[in-house]
């Protein structure tokens, strides 16, 4: 059966969609929801139907495609597209075994992550499979089986480098852009460091989110080979590439949850550095009161998971922990983040020092890795390259290299709605939570809203004097300043003692 | 904000989804996949938003709505319909917390079941509670709660009658259509029993598609009372009537996976009992070799939890353990199972004897029940009143006040492509398998195809010669007969030993 394209000048960004006549559902015994395969010559993609009931807007014998569908079909009005039927996936049945308590095979992970990457199961079907392995988590063979699948799901970035770095830092510390800044260290000493990164899945600013301010993160596999063929390092987001897509549509899903399955979670962040071929990854694993991680028990295990996995991928992995009590940083927001790494790269007497400091401990490392410098060197040589301005210099490149220009801090807008929060009353500031500032950042709009967020005047262990101004908030409009501000007046975030 | 209706003329059966023009979507700040409300007076709803990204097709200032939006609003082109933001539904936190293993409050669910039937939570994260009550059960308590908030969540059907009977079977068992005879005998004898049925989940015909063979089965409350008032009883949809809709939500979710969680199962079907404000309810539990519930020691678990149940509800439960090791009458698919229905209230030579036997046996517990006879009494006087013709008149009544009229069986026609499976060898048949048949005549296309199934020629323990006819498969296409035959040829779902 074959109908003819309509396009309908509409972007879903979800599940894929098509809009067919109710005459030619009904002669195809087509219904709202089910999976069809539409293909013209060797493009295929597999979509989700909708009906138009009425029938005036999509004619018969046409199909209605909308954006994501008209481009993966490269197709435009009129031309003939044929359509086929899917099958129930098979997939199905094995995500069901899973929540009945069963382990499943590398042919069962596989096909469940082929399913989702060529659109078979719904969101919903998807998520069965998230809540799935994170109430039965998936045990070592189980990931190493997800992540080799997420990996064989999507491209890989072919380097012709022998050594090939990278890190990643498992969140949950606002804040924390440390790899803006150990990215051009590394990369001035001449190592290579392909970094992809995500957006923001529950803090005021991912890495992209920050880098996006000053450049484009979006690029192509042969432009960010032109780029880190160029500059050594590249700061691009991960989702552009099409690294292991099934991981992208994973994370979506478990989003509004706040999910973190460790399985999952291993499986995702080494599928990503597999896709890069990764010789010699970092991980940093923040934990304290009020981290993603709160005990030292829970971070050793995570630490020897990745250690393990690594060795069975054969990957070089060193998980190290950080402090992860505290936010980093002064700024949490989009713009606000970069001021903050702009000023440590810059040597700025503005720089928070916690965050060079951290910088430099894991570049320090990774250095050691990469044999640039000998053991317990490592930092001597981080902080000299960063000092000199080398890396810097190194920043700026790869910024220009991936379309932005040079900005100093001061030239970077923030939102023009804001308002200063003082001290109450004299005291030493006792505790700045990540999770409340966070969210009282996210609800004044970061990272959507780029200029948006809360600036921290004073850091947890400070004297301040009653009304002096202790965080500011910032929004781009009235509305979100004050929803930021009830939240504010609810959670705190900040206790003077 | 503001914005105008545009019509779009297309029907999504599916979430609630409108269409704004990209430069309104910066404008506040909406993204795709975000949910906002939309208010014309006192009408509200919640909808999910697509961004038309060319903006050719939504100008500027108009949001395009889909027909179940228009619907719900009352509203017409060019109307202008107000827009605020929703935020993060409450109840995320819940759901997260039942899959950590805790247990939920009579609030907290509550406010899933009440974010669930608003549209506020996607179908994906409905699906993460769905599963973690599937894999965490939910207790007693929990179940009661559920129950109580599904019921609430939808509208009751309030008829003056001190006595309301019902019954429901838990499925498993094809071609089990005993409610299209115990309601006709049940109401014939004088007792009220307003009976809603579901569609097919996983059977090739579920009570609602069989009736629709026959009459309409989707009416509002006016007219069902009307009916009702008029026989005694009805045949409706359940689904028409909105009651416990948040159910139908969870239902549609559980349906890929065959999921049936118990205590989900308990409290959708006891929901659906006391939004009609049922006192006597009569459970049928088929168990045996190939049914939804295999062993004995199941059974008697979910009769003593149904039972308890309708004892913290106020609801007069008796649960029954039936047979469910083989299919019950010949015909199995909307079509073929009216004509086995209408076979045995006509008290056809044609007739299968086990579906006439288990109605009898069902409509005398029943009538026992109502008190409309002595204990031990019920099975001869629900005979009496099948034989006597009474039921078969009851039947037309109810049939003709739901828009139809009187058909005899022979002139159902059934699919026009059909194809008979002879016995491959003399022998007695030694079984014959619920999920077998049940398979092949869904992939024939029952129930969409209500003229498709399977026809049983020769029932369990018969002796048959080798070429005589034991099945016959119909469908509506030659592909579907094809992917039907198929499927046999792979599963059979017939012994001969």
């Amino acid at each position: 059966m074959k109908l003819k394209v309509k396009d309908m000048n509409i972007g879903t960004g979800g599940p894929l969609v098509v809009i067919i006549n109710h005459k030619d559902a009904k002669l195809f015994d087509l219904h709202n929801g089910n999976r069809i395969e539409l293909s013209i010559g060797r493009k295929k993609v597999i979509v989700v139907i909708d009906i138009s009931v009425r029938g005036g807007f999509i004619s018969q014998g046409k199909i209605g495609l909308f954006d994501d569908v008209m481009k993966r079909l490269n197709t435009k009005n009129g031309q003939e597209v044929k359509i086929s039927i899917v099958n129930h996936p098979e997939s199905l049945s094995y995500i069901k075994r899973k929540m009945d308590g069963y382990k499943l095979s590398k042919k069962e992970i596989n096909q469940i992550v082929s399913d989702i990457v060529s659109n078979k199961l719904t969101e919903f079907e998807i998520a069965f499979f998230v809540a799935a392995s994170y109430m039965n988590p998936l045990d070592e063979n189980e990931t190493l089986a997800l992540t080799k699948a997420m990996v064989n799901s999507g491209k890989k970035l072919v380097l012709n480098k022998k050594i090939i770095m990278d890190k990643h830092c498992i969140g949950g510390v606002a804040g924390n852009r440390t790899t803006m800044i150990v990215v051009p260290i590394v990369a001035a000493a001449g190592l290579t460091i392909p970094k992809t990164s995500s957006r923001s899945i529950t803090s005021p600013a991912g890495t992209s989110d920050t880098v996006e301010v000053l450049c484009n993160v979006c690029f192509d596999q042969a432009k960010i080979k032109k780029i880190v063929e160029k500059t050594n390092g590249c700061l691009i987001w991960g989702g552009s590439l099409n690294l292991a897509p099934a991981d992208d549509i994973i994370i979506k899903i478990e989003h509004p949850f706040d999910l973190d399955a460790r399985s999952q979670m291993l499986a995702s962040i080494l599928a990503k550095k597999a896709s890069v071929n990764a010789t010699d990854v970092l991980i940093d694993i923040p934990y304290g009161k009020g981290a993603k991680i709160e005990g030292k028990v829970k971070a050793e295990e995570l630490k020897r998971d990745f250690e393990h996995m690594g060795k069975k991928l054969g990957i070089n992995i060193k998980a190290i922990f950080t402090d992860g009590s505290q936010p980093i940083g002064y700024g949490f927001g989009p713009v606000l983040e970069a001021k903050d790494v702009l000023y440590v790269l810059r040597n700025d007497p503005m720089q928070p020092m916690d965050l060079r400091k951290k910088s430099i401990k894991l570049a320090g490392i990774m250095l050691e890795m990469g044999k640039k410098s000998k053991k317990g060197e490592g930092e001597k040589l981080a902080k000299k390259i960063l000092d000199s301005g080398d890396a810097y210099k190194k920043f700026i490149d790869i910024i220009k290299a991936q379309g932005g220009k040079e900005v100093i801090p001061e030239d970077l807008k923030v939102g023009m709605h804001k308002k200063d929060i003082k001290a109450w009353k004299d005291g030493r500031i006792s505790y700045v939570g990540n999770k409340e500032i966070c969210r009282i950042a996210r609800i004044a709009g970061a990272p959507v809203d780029k200029m948006a967020g809360v600036l921290l005047h004073k850091k947890k262990g400070t004297y301040v004097n009653k009304n002096e101004v202790v965080m500011t908030i910032y929004a781009e409009s009235k509305d979100k300043l004050k929803f930021a501000l009830d939240t504010y007046n609810k959670i705190k975030g900040i206790l003077i003692k």
